[in-house]
């Protein structure tokens, strides 16, 4: 097993130097660099999640995932393995990122954009709560893997720990917004708040929303209630 | 040539019932809807604006754009001509639209999905003014037209007339925001007003933001200052 990479975020980076700054000055952060921990957005491409059963029929019997990059989320990485989607009418979508690691359904998240090239429409849902959205096809090197249900667009959300959710002043279920900033700024109006106290505090958006904004490294992002 | 079509847009219609349907039980108008226009938000895919120099390299001497679709926008139509973009990295886009009367700048208008998939970045600029953007080679049927510049993600803007720059209190060059809602609702927050007194009250944006926010003709929008 790689170990995760030990570079930081730069939102984290910047967070830590603002801090010090401010301290260092004797002035009063800022209201938005007030929060406990840095604001963390990262733009998600259309990817699948999958089950030990699926990966080993689409890759062979005992086939474990291997580690292409870590993700900001702990122990989440992008795999080296990708599959084919087939869709229900017969499109095609190549080289679908699986993330690991396996979970206990099959799930594949695409953007708006994707399902038009497929030529259907995704259904809007919370990630998890697959039951009665579309079927497909997986292809991988060593056979197929038939999804009866599970291809989603997911609702957009943030992860946050206890900690954040107490410093933003709200729960689990919520809606917050995002104000991303730049010269063709947007706002993410619903934004479902998931608080777990394993979770780092960020927003991950789809490439649609991103690419709405021209979403950067450096584009300023703010977190509202 | 083809007579505009007298179809309603469907925000021009509840428009007009909405007013009329008030008037009748004696009932103030609420805010958003009290405007002198309807407010029409349509998504430009990807498309282009020639010369008519351009248009004759491309589909032979004399050839005169013919109309597939009216537009909004008076005398504007989209062409049943498209052609095929070839971009820097000699990466294709075919079928981009033209959209017509012809103009006196040689045009074409991406959204940064598509640089993306050509493998560049778009400069952001207001249409019109694209001294110094990309350039990129045009192909149609008979031949080829080189534009020395001319690429661009255009700047996303709001078209009206006085009548309506006047009720919302803004004159040309203000930037306003679109919130559009759903269930993944986003607000645009830097819209530049356009003003002509040829101009319909009408929001162009491209395909990667109606997609961000999945936006329907049915889909609740309202312009804020």
């Amino acid at each position: 097993m790689v170990a995760p990479s030990p570079t930081l975020h730069r939102a984290v980076t910047e967070h830590m130097v603002r801090q010090a700054v401010y301290q260092r000055l004797g002035k009063p952060l800022p209201t938005p660099a007030t929060g406990p921990n840095a604001l963390v957005v990262n733009v998600s491409a259309r990817h699948c999640h999958l089950t030990q059963e699926a990966v080993e029929a689409l890759f062979g019997k005992g086939h474990q995932l291997t580690v292409h990059k870590w993700l900001y989320q702990e122990g989440q990485f992008a795999a080296k393995e990708t599959v084919t989607l087939i869709g229900p009418r017969s499109r095609v979508i190549s080289n679908l990122r699986i993330l690991g690691p396996c979970r206990t359904l099959n799930q594949v998240e695409l953007s708006y954009t994707d399902g038009i090239a497929l030529g259907f429409e995704l259904p809007l849902r919370i990630s998890g709560n697959i039951k009665g959205t579309l079927a497909g096809m997986l292809m991988g090197p060593s056979g197929f893997f038939e999804m009866n249900e599970g291809i989603i667009r997911a609702l957009r959300h943030v992860h946050m720990g206890p900690e954040d959710a107490s410093f933003y002043g709200v729960k689990a279920g919520d809606e917050m917004r995002l104000k991303i900033g730049g010269a063709c700024g947007i706002t993410l109006d619903r934004m479902l708040v998931r608080v777990d106290k394993s979770f780092k505090l960020e927003v991950h958006i789809d490439t649609d929303e991103g690419n709405a904004c021209n979403l950067q490294s450096n584009t300023p992002c703010e977190l509202l209630k």
